[in-house]
């Protein structure tokens, strides 16, 4: 399929300035962006955008999208309570197959925020793949593995089964955290990072307790402990990353690690506000996550970024702690760069096609004073015109094109609901 | 007009059940709600919910409608800074005509989040009053009067002037803050509430700075400076109310006035979190507000209930600060009581028809676990199908119905913005 978007406001994100004029989209990638579009090309589609802004998708980077079955569920409690009574209990009796459809489910609701790939731990990473490939949508998983499961072996067999396969899925290595590791499960993790020369994602530091907890087990903070098996000598990051002390920070420069914060998350579940102002001082890649619906309970990038700088003003005491276009490049950008994504991170000819269109023809975008501040301090989910992934429309005035009928889906999501709860 | 609404799931607010049923609307009001719906009446429209529920339109209990020309002007400026340098002299310049035509342009925003009725203070109340009627939209006007006017006489006029006119729109007693009025000017203000037994209302208590300087002042926090000179002998309530001592507890208590949260503002000005929970604990009535465009930056009602038990949270280090419920009550009934609009809090026969529809078949509202939790803690805007007012339906579907064309007011207000700055 070849498309045109034309009397478009291009917003690159190459830098913070907006371009008139067109992108061409040739099959799953961006063909030309400019002023002076080349003539006498065939088009399949010709979209007049209209003054509408296209921007790159955002890049949701922490996720458990099968949890889509636990939204509102047990809500209210916190973290190491929330996990060991209500959801680990849950998750022990879901099928494949139920994650797939739980997956589903999220994918409708990734696009309806403009998200156009997620960095997903779940529990079936077959299933979810095929999920994502049949949906369309990019998916990067990467491991959960934890002291209950799966076993080193599965992990490796995943690592290898699952890269390579096709454009849209890939698999990296990861844990579920150092508390539901032993350390001999760890230091097996590392060397198979060190075997694969791979980067190495787990949730760190999300709450008080477990950065005293590791203290008390290994005599370090996690990020020191984690990086002192080895664990990140070919990169990676941590999930959260809320309590971290100068040692954590000194690792994630060293090691060029990603954060990827959950403000989300952390304020549903009363686990704190993250240094994020410190951590862009330092030159540490910032990106954002949703993380899954069960601690959030919503998908939806336009809520992460305003309480990114929502968050970090009361931090501060600051009413300028985050400016807007660094909180965009989190959110787009230094997501790419945290999910190995280098072919999805800006609008430029030979880039995949993750492209949004942003409706500027509402009032809460006008007047014009600064359209990117329209975006990020007052955009929200009503404004996602249109998600396109690797060159194909998945949203388009809130109609759906993955191949299921949403309503399909919700109502399975509820039979599953019904036989598990 | 006789409207018909049936496969509805009624979410009525006199209590936290949902109800299956129909609910009729004849001209302005409510004229059934319920199981058994009468047969053989003539509807003019008979609309299928298809199982969508229906509740009650939020309140927006504090805003500035026509500082949607502010919004992302001058952002990033502390709150004493941002007024008086930069905020103070664009209003300087503003005719009350393009207040309105700005007005108009926050009313199409008010719609897309379900607000069926804002409690406004800004410039030019005459002009106001004429957008929010033309545009058929309810409107509770409070002066904003200061030291730099307008003069009391004028205050008293608009009183009498601006009730009584219309059922949609209606004025109070009100002045911007203590710290922008002398003392004098304040104990007349207090002696026209007298005069009228009317409750006045006032930002209060938003910043550390402005109750310090007040303390100097005076030797009393605001609020227990304002109570001590007859301001709220028969009620009314502060704005913000961020930076409370317990003797600004007490006034609210013993005089029944209601705390108006702000928590877009408070958080994009750095101001602070307020004790809500405390608030709410001690029996206070507190509503929900967005503030103006230009400190938040957007009039949405989902991210202020979002930000409500987000803040929460933080601030009580407890993942259940505050109850989904709670919160649901503040943005509907509570804003309605402190709006002294008793006709327009719950769904029940005899109120006024300011009703939404709220989209159950979209996917951050699903599966159905608690169907009230997912409102508040996953529902947007997106998720607003309808918003009636008066019994008149203004948007449905992302359809706007006010009399003028959203277009004209987008093109408008750009023309404004260019012309004052």
């Amino acid at each position: 399929m070849n498309i045109r978007f034309y009397n478009a406001r291009i917003l690159t994100m190459q830098d913070d300035k907006l371009l008139w004029g067109e992108l061409h989209v040739k099959d799953n990638r961006i063909s030309y962006v400019g002023k002076d579009a080349p003539e006498g090309i065939a088009f399949d589609r010709e979209i007049d955008c209209m003054g509408n802004i296209l921007m790159p998708g955002f890049k949701n980077a922490h996720t458990h999208s099968g949890m889509t079955l636990m939204r509102t569920y047990a809500d209210g409690l916190p973290l190491q309570e929330w996990l060991t009574t209500k959801i680990f209990p849950l998750e022990a009796k879901m099928s494949g197959e139920e994650v797939a459809l739980l997956s589903k489910l999220a994918i409708l609701e990734y696009l309806t925020s403009g998200v156009t790939a997620v960095f997903d731990m779940y529990l079936t990473p077959e299933t979810i793949a095929d999920a994502f490939y049949e949906a369309g949508m990019r998916v990067v998983q990467v491991s959960g593995i934890n002291k209950f499961g799966p076993t080193l072996e599965v992990l490796e067999e995943r690592y290898n089964k699952l890269n390579g396969v096709n454009d849209l899925t890939s698999f990296m290595l990861g844990f579920h955290a150092e508390y539901t590791c032993d350390r001999k499960l760890l230091e097996k993790i590392a060397e198979l990072a060190h075997k694969y020369k791979a980067p190495v994602y787990t949730h760190m530091s999300e709450t008080e307790c477990e950065v005293k907890e590791c203290v008390d087990r290994y005599g370090m903070t996690p990020g020191v402990f984690l990086d002192s098996l080895g664990m990140f000598d070919f990169g990676g990051g941590g999930y959260h990353c809320v309590h971290f002390e100068d040692g954590d920070i000194e690792v994630f420069k060293k090691r060029g690690l990603s954060v990827v914060t959950n403000p989300g998350s952390n304020t549903k579940l009363a686990s704190g506000i993250a240094p994020l102002k410190r951590f862009l001082q330092e030159g540490i890649n910032v990106a954002i996550g949703t993380d899954g619906p069960s601690s959030n309970n919503c998908l939806d990038m336009f809520k992460e970024m305003m309480l990114v700088f929502s968050l970090a003003n009361i931090r501060e005491k600051d009413a300028l702690a985050i400016d807007a276009v660094d909180i965009l490049k989190m959110a787009t950008v230094n997501g790419a760069k945290a999910m190995f994504l280098h072919d999805c991170d800006t609008l430029s000819a030979g880039k995949y096609a993750d492209l949004i269109m942003i409706d500027m023809h509402m009032p809460n975008m006008q007047p014009e004073n600064d359209v990117i501040r329209n975006i990020v301090y007052s955009g929200s989910k009503q404004n996602v015109k249109m998600t396109m992934i690797g060159g194909k429309i998945l949203y388009e005035d809130g109609k759906f094109n993955i191949g299921t009928d949403p309503e399909v889906i919700y109502k399975e999501a509820n039979a599953i609901l019904k036989r598990l709860t």
